[in-house]
């Protein structure tokens, strides 16, 4: 039912599309087609409503805790989408009457949806419907709505409903006290919302403009209603034949999360009546004009900006890597560094709006090699939220900063919730132990400001909050391992790997490695500081309380156990019993239609005992570890990633949509050419595939990082060698081209890649070229990158 | 769409029937065929869930507040009727497909309710489906369903999701804190609620049977899942053309506020396990005799009791008199003193199960005279509301009791929301005056004791709970009332009278001679109390501090103006300025479709400009100073009753369903025979009628009781006299005979009315007959009434 070759001319390989409708199955078009700025993120359920469908709107950074046995979330804004349509008296709906012709557009280079019907009323009247929205990209608070309706055949009697309803929760939870509602003018529409524990505040404020065959008219005359939590106007039109209804929408949002406002007595009256003015000033413009504008903000801020193209036989790769691009954009907040990238973005409830280590390790990549100022943004939502991680290290009874599994609001701290699914041996819900014991979170965070320093060489993000991240993650470690007199080490007993299906176990080996880097990486740059900006380093330690921690990570890291290769196989060992563990078949849950799908064979304590891998774990690790300088500890032959590649990959079930970008870039690594290609089709497939329930929560945002990952760390070959950049490329066989746009110690690079030919173009500068036969060409003395 | 003539044989004139299904027309038919004991009400969603469906589940005295800014309300709890049934993966929904055949029928007699489907799926399969349920008024915890689906034409592979899940709220407003939910056994299913604010545990429990073919099977085993607040089961089952699945569903709730158990350490625990286990006792009974033993209950607590019978060629009239007695059984909480009866009864959110005079004055009487055990239990709710009632009088700066104008839990105090409706003329919400100037309720509560004590001549209750009701009213009264300087009089300035179109008026009539009655009514009792039971009367004086206000109380009645009738017409002004206010052309908002509708046109400080009536004002002050000893004061002359109906009717627009039922009684008082069965007629069409949005928001508690009130004190023309029971039929003309059951002062008198004769029969006596020529016949001699 999704099509994604309908595009022509210059909107080829640009539209996701969707040619049938389908009342049961409204998750996945919902999902993958929502619309977003960052600021907000407009889930794409239709206009008319639907039974089965999820009408969400979220603000980002809005986060509350409807109940004091919930954590927080994101919470469902109030809706102005929602537009009730009769013809003649009866119900507008694509399961009534007969549809002839349908079609849903997500214009990705437009960042606009349009949906065109031909539709036969109950009663045998045939109307033509248009309806096309944006969210925009260029004021960001403005979501604009635009509906066309010509009677093709017979006189009709049109009516509609359209307001704002904020009778909406989050799946029941009511995050919001019921505020005003008001009209003013019979014309605008008001309602205001405040979280019941957070206390922002939300004003919404929306408008109609009618036209009746292309003229606009003042002459029908709305009747006003209000019922609990909503306000909305009903319009009532004749329409001959061949005449043509059109309905402007405009909608504004603002938050007291905005900063938008002075301090003043009346917080929401003020925003209220700000959000209000807005509207009035804007709503002059109408919808083509301030798509317009929307559109061109996409091009300037989007399009020109990552200049990515693939010439390839099959072009559903290269709109595959455009709706990654589009979907990295309306998810990402980059206008505010006080937030986070949600596990789902802002397309649904799923994982409640909550950041994970999805974000450094499988999104971040992407703004910091392709845009490194929302990359910033990103990582100082990190460093603001040192306080939550600061406070759950005191809470857990360790030392430094101990980052949150799922994060909100950055002075939150830890809001995993503590259970989950049913357990289908005892009947109840099972516990969720991540936001205790999945820990490696803190290291990638730490590995992910070590990225970020490398490719842009930011030297004043590092000054302010880069240094106090690495010190204060490493004295976490510091006091997290614990001293295994037997075996004189250091272990990390009592995780969860990237690896969830198993719990409790004891040396990780991803954990291990990863809080090793961590440690030796802060004791490296506690050298550096010494010798470069000793004043630094002491208003460091001063606030950390550092006393010699430089010692101290060094000796706990020297003593650190790392679980080795095994000798005879060069298989790492997951943890320290998952190579003993029994084996079953695999067959059923792998490749299988419903994810997790093993949930319904074995609870969580029967599966932590089988030899099976949620998603990639050792892998991870493999894939991380080379773009740092621990290569020199660590020798990452092509024989060690073959030989875990080929031992884990069967017993993985990508169960996680983390997973299979990076066994795309490891088989690509080991040049299993087809494999990487088929690895990274069924990662754009998570979302983009056949399967019309697995978005319903919402698109899988670290997947879709996957998706840019595995074409530019994969495909192109693009590698952090030491300090240096290493460009490596393996184009699909069936790709002729590939071309993009990245950053280096902040100057612009474009690199143009075909099956023979690597050019490497930067600014002001002449290309130059090389011969590709799968050979690792650093760039490095090109661009002379200092660190 | 509705039908009411397809009862035959033992169910003639007992079944209420739906004979199209129409997707947005939902409201009237789960509002008037919800399903009741008292303690809890079904709103009569369907199985498979729609669109526009409001589906609800109330348990009497669950009063919750959701969020500081919103009034207590009933929550709506947890469901267990929605099952989602697919047959070969298509939605089973009457939207779909083609519907061959369908009726849904409630019988009022058994009260179940049954829906018979023959459909035709999209695919072309043809199957018949059977719904059956009913709230056990044996078990009032009990809520059994059954389904069965017979597959007539192909082989269909049927799957359903059946479980319990409480994701709904009240229009948004969440009410509970996420429980736990739970699976025991793959075949119990438990949740769990507790209320945010009053702290009311919940524990639902719900269990399934399945047959195929008649015969029960363990063999189809469920899929078990949870979702946020839900938690179901998922049967697959595949069945060849003939073959016929039977699923038996049986719930069980419970709550805190049942006092079932004792105190103990973890009381949702313990309710939970007390709820389960009683599920696990009645579920080997099944379906059948579960519903064997709830019709018995029918049988003995309702309809043998009231004994209602009407022999008329007309038999929709017995039907509708039939249809009251159901919903009076079904919305009133004859369980629990603790509790009122909500205005929309339990069938929906509408006045959020608030008590309003309408128990009182509408709804009371009905259990007064037939069933007064039940009568008593309702007044002593309104006796523990004294503890509100106190506070308000205090926090409005009076003394006594001042009821509230709508009551929740007893100690709520006074209830009513500060805001309603839209107000056309400034946008805004209006302000809702009600709460705190709509004064008549205590007088009214004052009046319906004073009525039951006659009716019933129960000296405990009086001694009990009525004289300190009667006392405490009149005390808060007698610092209500004004002195009026220069008229040298008591005045009641600024109030709301029944007639809610005019606000902040001076002296309405009915509100200053309610309280007239009820200050001489305690004057009365007092000296009664002096000669007869001194001791309580000293224990009432300290109690309410009374301090000689006998005196006061006598000296203001004495000094209370009271509005007399004009020389002129001998019409009751309703208020001072209501006669000089300007006259409009009414006819547009007189028997309009839409209640309210002025408000369409004029807002509410318009309407008070206006000579215009919401409801029955002047005429309920006519109705009910009839009963009362005040005929010595006020000659309620037939001259007096004809002049103010002819005055006030033309003003009248019943735009409160409260309405109708007087001007009925009135119509029979002053012999306006054809008018008062139209009136009558129209009373029971409020929720009976065509008109199939008027009971969206629930059933009209008062209107119902009203259609009993019509009959009795109408057609039957029972009324006090006095202290005497005074009896003048008046049949409307088609009905040949008319039979009931009321008590008098303890005993069970039964009433067999023709055109021409009037039969009384007591228990253990002889029939006594009378000719019946619209003379007034009394019954004390025959009874021996004492006082």
């Amino acid at each position: 039912m999704m099509e994604y070759s309908l595009g022509e001319g210059n909107f080829k390989d640009w539209i996701v599309a969707e040619t049938k409708f389908s009342p049961d199955l409204l998750g996945k078009g919902e999902s993958i087609m929502y619309l977003g700025n960052g600021y907000m993120g407009l889930r794409s359920a239709t206009e008319e409503p639907y039974l089965q469908e999820t009408r969400n709107l979220f603000v980002n950074g809005t986060f509350n805790k409807a109940f004091p046995n919930e954590v927080t979330e994101l919470p469902n804004i109030a809706d102005s989408t929602r537009i009730d349509i009769r013809v003649d008296g009866e119900r507008f709906s694509l399961e009534l009457g007969k549809t002839n012709e349908y079609i849903r557009q997500l214009n990705l280079k437009t960042a606009e949806l349009t949906r065109n019907i031909n539709w036969t009323s109950p009663k045998g009247k045939e109307l033509r419907f248009q309806f096309k929205r944006f969210v925009s990209l260029d004021n960001l608070h403005l979501i604009g709505m635009k509906m066309e309706v010509e009677s093709l055949t017979d006189t009709v009697d049109l009516s509609f409903d359209s307001g704002i309803n904020a009778q909406l929760s989050n799946s029941g939870s009511q995050h919001f006290l019921e505020g005003e509602r008001r009209v003013f003018d019979r014309q605008f529409l008001s309602l205001t919302q405040t979280t019941s524990e957070s206390n922002v505040d939300i004003a919404i404020n929306t408008m109609h403009r009618i036209s009746k065959n292309g003229k606009e008219t003042n002459n029908i005359e709305p009747r006003m209603d209000m019922a609990r939590r909503s306000v909305w106007l009903t319009y009532d039109i004749q329409l001959e034949p061949k005449e043509k209804l059109q309905v402007e929408k405009l909608t504004t949002i603002y938050t007291s999360r905005d900063n938008v406002l002075e301090e003043s007595s009346d917080q929401l009256e003020a925003l209220r009546d700000y959000s209000l003015n807005q509207l009035k000033a804007i709503s002059e413009k109408g919808y083509d004009k301030l798509f317009e504008d929307h559109q061109h903000a996409w091009k300037r801020k989007v399009w020109d900006v990552y200049n990515l193209d693939v010439k390839s036989e099959y072009s559903y790769d290269l709109l595959a890597l455009r709706f990654a691009i589009y979907h990295l954009t309306v998810m990402t907040p980059a206008h505010d560094d006080r937030m986070g990238i949600g596990a789902k973005a802002l397309s649904g409830e799923g994982y409640k709006g909550h950041s994970f280590w999805d974000t450094e390790i499988f999104i971040l990549p992407f703004f910091t090699y392709a845009n490194p100022k929302v990359a910033k943004s990103l990582l100082t939502y990190r460093y603001h939220g040192l306080i939550g991680a600061r406070r759950k290290a005191k809470e857990n009874g360790y030392s430094g900063a101990m980052y949150p599994w799922e994060a909100a609001w950055p002075t939150d701290g830890e809001v995993t919730p503590l259970f989950g699914d049913i357990d289908i041996v005892t009947g109840e819900q099972t516990k969720i132990w991540s936001g205790l014991i999945e820990q490696h979170i803190t290291s990638d965070i730490a590995f992910a400001v070590f990225q970020y320093y490398l490719v842009t060489g930011d030297h004043a993000f590092m000054e302010r909050y880069g240094y106090e991240m690495i010190f204060d993650t490493a004295n976490f470690w510091a006091s997290r391992l614990e001293w295994d007199e037997k075996r004189r080490e250091y272990h990390i007993n009592n995780v969860i790997g990237p690896d969830e299906y198993k719990e409790h176990v004891n040396n990780n080996a991803y954990t291990n490695y990863m809080a090793y880097f961590n440690l030796r990486l802060a004791g490296r740059y506690y050298e550096l500081l010494k010798d470069n900006n000793p004043d630094l380093l002491y208003r460091l330690n001063e606030r950390l309380n550092l006393k010699e921690p430089y010692h101290d990570w060094q000796r706990k890291a020297d003593n650190l156990y790392i679980p080795k290769p095994r000798k005879e196989d060069l298989v790492i060992p997951q943890d320290d019993t998952y190579l003993s563990l029994k084996e079953i078949d695999l067959s059923k849950y792998k490749n299988q239609e419903q994810v997790r799908g093993i949930y319904r064979d074995y609870n969580p304590e029967q599966i932590n005992e089988i030899q099976v891998t949620k998603q990639a774990d050792v892998l991870v690790l493999l894939y991380l570890l080379e773009q740092t300088f621990l290569k020199e500890d660590f020798r990452l032959t092509r024989e060690l990633k073959h030989a875990n590649f080929d031992f884990y990959e069967p017993r993985t079930l990508h169960d996680s949509s983390l997973s299979l970008a990076t066994h795309a870039i490891l088989a690509n690594d080991i040049e299993k050419a087809d494999l990487a290609y088929a690895l990274f089709k069924e990662a754009t497939e998570i979302d983009l595939g056949p399967n019309m329930q697995s978005s319903d929560e919402g698109v899988h945002a670290a997947s879709i990082g996957g998706i840019w990952s595995s074409a530019i760390f994969g495909f192109a070959g693009l590698r952090l060698d030491g300090e240096k950049l290493r460009i490596n490329p393996s184009l699909p066989k069936h790709w002729d081209e590939m071309k993009f746009t990245i950053n280096w110690k902040g100057q612009p690079i474009t690199l143009l890649i075909t099956q023979s030919l690597l050019t490497v173009k930067a600014e002001n500068k002449e290309p130059i070229s090389f011969e590709t036969f799968g050979k690792a060409y650093s760039c490095t003395d090109y661009l002379e990158v200092p660190i």
